[in-house]
């Protein structure tokens, strides 16, 4: 799949998943209270949406339909963006701006975005468990992936590890990503393999866990290079971010070529995962063009 | 049922709950960094475990039993902690103390609390849609009904509702009160009913809800009672902190007399909502226990 598809590809699972993310957000689910606000604001209108195209992507790819998978891709979403409201709170990153806006908590107030997060976080279960197109089987099984994998042993783990003050080693640096980030994507291509219709084939979710593992770990790994060699224009944020809040990155262990090099292997390796299952070019192609990213 | 029989019914489900917790919230479930830690801490050794009792009650009398009901209530303590946890914060009650103890946040860190509170939320759904005991059909309604009370309107509407500055009416009061307290022992009554084999009685379910629904608004009422009679040493807080804190109660539309009055209104309700259910006495027990309590 050539970079013109897939962006045609990635815009109209952008443009799916907002539509349903408007539905699922309206007051009817989201009550009567401020709290529904700042969580559409939290939520909506934004983001390259990669989770919920990996869930839309992998349904189709494992036979099922977009309809089936939406609800799954807002559950996701619905994560993503409460993990983003509580890590920019004044007592984690204490970030003022969230892709170009006043974050939640400057939005709102701080006990209305922690309560935002909260929301979300718990309606992102009830959206997945209540997908009116899949079993009760795939719609409980949905929800223990979603929830183990953003939870004590998923993403939570990723964010405790980032709080330690020391990394020690490459390997403690990769299992801290492989939380923060692989983690959600990994849930997203499940949800899309529970969103499937039949029982889940374990040869096929074998494989996508890995490829969700690899493109996480490259993600970072692309964040922490572009963090040092982009400019604040092209990537719609300060540079230099890192080195100024003393953030962890590959840069503790290694120079510039070993991060490329780094990238380009874990992209390899995720292709590589999927290459057999048909249709995959579409996951290929999303792999490649993540690591090649400018922003 | 004799106050002394719900005595030892209460102890008994505290205790089969606390072990069942330990278990549920072993590092293995909750990961090997600190959140681990801190989540042990704000859930166990605690409470009355109101909640968990209520769930293995309901799901006792529908013809359930109480191991498949101890997965539920593991994930309704979950929830109830993490509710405790957030609303501890400095942003939101700023209380440094729970249940005679340090809270989670002066314990372990505010950044730390936050990310325990989000664990908990977060397993306590896979808690519950991991039930083995229970078809794939009860475990995905326990997420949802689990999700709908807790969520944005449920228990965070009634924080939402809390969070303004001003309250109108007795009828917002009790809104309030519905979000704060009703939502969880409503979701804690159904959780007991999704626990029992075969498909949910919607007579049983209605009669449940309302049940939920009368003694969690005497409970919060009685709470407001409490705060102005009792004294520091019974009640093991301080007392008067409501009028302290500027916080709305039942007084700022009635005195005592009526609100006594209330207690017992709603307590009857609720009795009689559940009176023609075979064993239902136990629950009749509890809510008149609740709303003659003395702390």
């Amino acid at each position: 799949m050539t970079e013109t598809e897939l962006l045609a590809r990635l815009k109209e699972a952008a443009a799916d998943t907002e539509r349903a993310l408007e539905g699922a957000l309206s007051p009817v689910h989201t009550g009567d209270t401020v709290i529904g606000e700042a969580m559409r604001y939290a939520t909506l209108g934004g983001g390259k949406r990669i989770r919920a195209f990996l869930v839309l992507t992998c349904a189709e790819l494992c036979g099922g339909t977009r309809e089936a998978a939406l609800p799954f891709a807002c559950a996701i979403e619905c994560v993503h963006a409460y993990s983003l409201i509580h890590d920019d709170l004044p007592c984690m990153d204490n970030d003022p701006l969230r892709r170009g806006k006043p974050s939640c908590h400057v939005a709102f107030g701080e006990a209305e975005a922690l309560l935002a997060g909260d929301a979300l976080l718990t309606y992102a279960f009830e959206a997945a468990a209540s997908n009116p197109f899949v079993s009760p089987e795939s719609a409980a099984a949905a929800v223990n992936v979603l929830a183990s994998e953003a939870g004590p042993r998923g993403m939570v783990r990723g964010q405790a590890i980032d709080m330690k003050s020391e990394m020690k080693n490459l390997d403690e640096l990769a299992d801290m990503y492989a939380g923060k980030t692989a983690a959600l994507l990994r849930a997203s291509c499940l949800l899309g393999l529970f969103a499937a219709p039949g029982k889940p084939d374990p040869a096929i979710r074998e494989k996508l866990e890995e490829y969700a593992y690899h493109i996480g770990l490259a993600f970072q790994i692309r964040d922490d290079i572009l963090d040092v060699t982009s400019d604040t224009e092209t990537l719609g944020k300060a540079v230099g971010s890192d080195e100024k809040n003393d953030k962890k990155t590959v840069f503790a262990f290694m120079e510039l070529e070993e991060a490329d090099a780094r990238v380009r292997s874990h992209t390899e390796t995720a292709c590589r995962a999927v290459a057999d299952i048909p249709g995959s070019g579409i996951l290929a192609a999303l792999a490649l063009w993540l690591a090649e990213r400018k922003k």
